[in-house]
């Protein structure tokens, strides 16, 4: 990717000073997040649903049930978009129309691919394990073949893609400026908290270093 | 909405005992979430853009610049499908293809209306303001003509919709149960923190009590 829009598709046209099309802000605002939103078009309806995924160099990936019917669509190249957003603070402004909210967000536009090749595909799976907890992929029991085969490994190039952000306090029109009303940022953030052992959990098993929240 | 799919595209095939089609499953999944992925089609690629949104009764309501291409056609009645998601939990099994993520998600399909009537958007505009901050309409300046007017508010009929959640403990395969591996969830939840005064604050304004954190 380079600093300029890599499609007119892909190019802010609204509010421009929010747009980054350089690879550090894409892979930054995707590493941060877990769950994205794809978009594809079943007949001329667009559908949108939340899956899980991850990154790897230059590539987005996202897996799910071989018999899913997005999975099935995109696996034949259906057009897609990809979008991750984090939502950073609400901004309170002094008037109405200044209110916003603070965020950081990225639309991929695309076609994935589907990666058919078993080891690759165990390697895949590893790499997104690795991201969530370093160093559970030892501990677990892997995919066997039966597994694998039910399981679509899909990938997309992150070639024609922006990112949005918008951070800071409120930006008022200066008449606005002397009226006695709180203005600021209310801070959001996404926490993971104290891990729940499963009921089930055999006597002896410790919480593994990888999930202990410092 | 009834206990039953609405239409076959809103039918979950896959997993479908975590659907639900009741409009109180679909109220509670929308009133916790505050940003929402709409999904629509510009010529043959699907476009995916996140957006803050607020319920009434039985619509779902954006707003945007009138400029924004997104809110010209939605307005225009583009097919458009609106999601939510909270990410409630991860799911750590003993194999790997049953780690999975808990999670509330709502998908809703129809075309948007446009409300135009200067009173109706107020009103509108007015109960998004007091869903975030409880009382902060009265506080700040409201939208004058010309904001008023640079502002699109599309209302979405939730006709047509479903829910789908995932909550509780890994569930492993029987054969699995006696590895020596941790099992159980991580919570994940969003948190408002400390809110920030703008730094132009002027001195003596008080932190509303709609924004102290209990």
């Amino acid at each position: 990717m380079s600093d300029k829009p890599a499609s007119p598709r892909v190019k802010l046209r609204r509010l421009p000073d929010r747009g980054r099309y350089d690879a550090a802000s894409l892979h930054a605002v995707l590493d941060a997040g877990l769950v994205c939103h794809v978009g594809f078009v079943m007949g001329d309806t667009p559908m949108v649903i939340p899956t899980a995924y991850w990154r790897e160099g230059e590539h987005l990936y996202i897996h799910g049930s071989s018999k899913s019917g997005m999975a099935m669509a995109l696996a034949k190249g259906a057009p897609a978009c990809v979008t991750v957003t984090m939502l950073d603070a609400l901004v309170l402004a002094r008037s109405a129309f200044h209110h916003s909210v603070n965020y950081r967000s990225a639309v991929i536009l695309g076609r994935f691919f589907e990666v058919t090749d078993p080891d690759a595909k165990l390697r895949g799976l590893e790499a997104f394990m690795e991201r969530i907890a370093k160093g559970r992929w030892a501990e677990i029991r892997g995919p066997n073949k039966q597994e694998l085969k039910a399981t679509k490994l899909l990938g997309l190039e992150l070639g024609e893609a922006s990112v949005k952000i918008r951070s800071g306090p409120p930006k008022d029109d200066d008449e606005d400026m002397a009226l006695r009303c709180w203005a600021g940022i209310v801070p959001v953030r996404e926490v993971y908290e104290t891990p729940i052992p499963d009921p089930l959990l055999a006597k002896g098993i410790a919480l593994p270093g990888y999930l202990k929240i410092s």
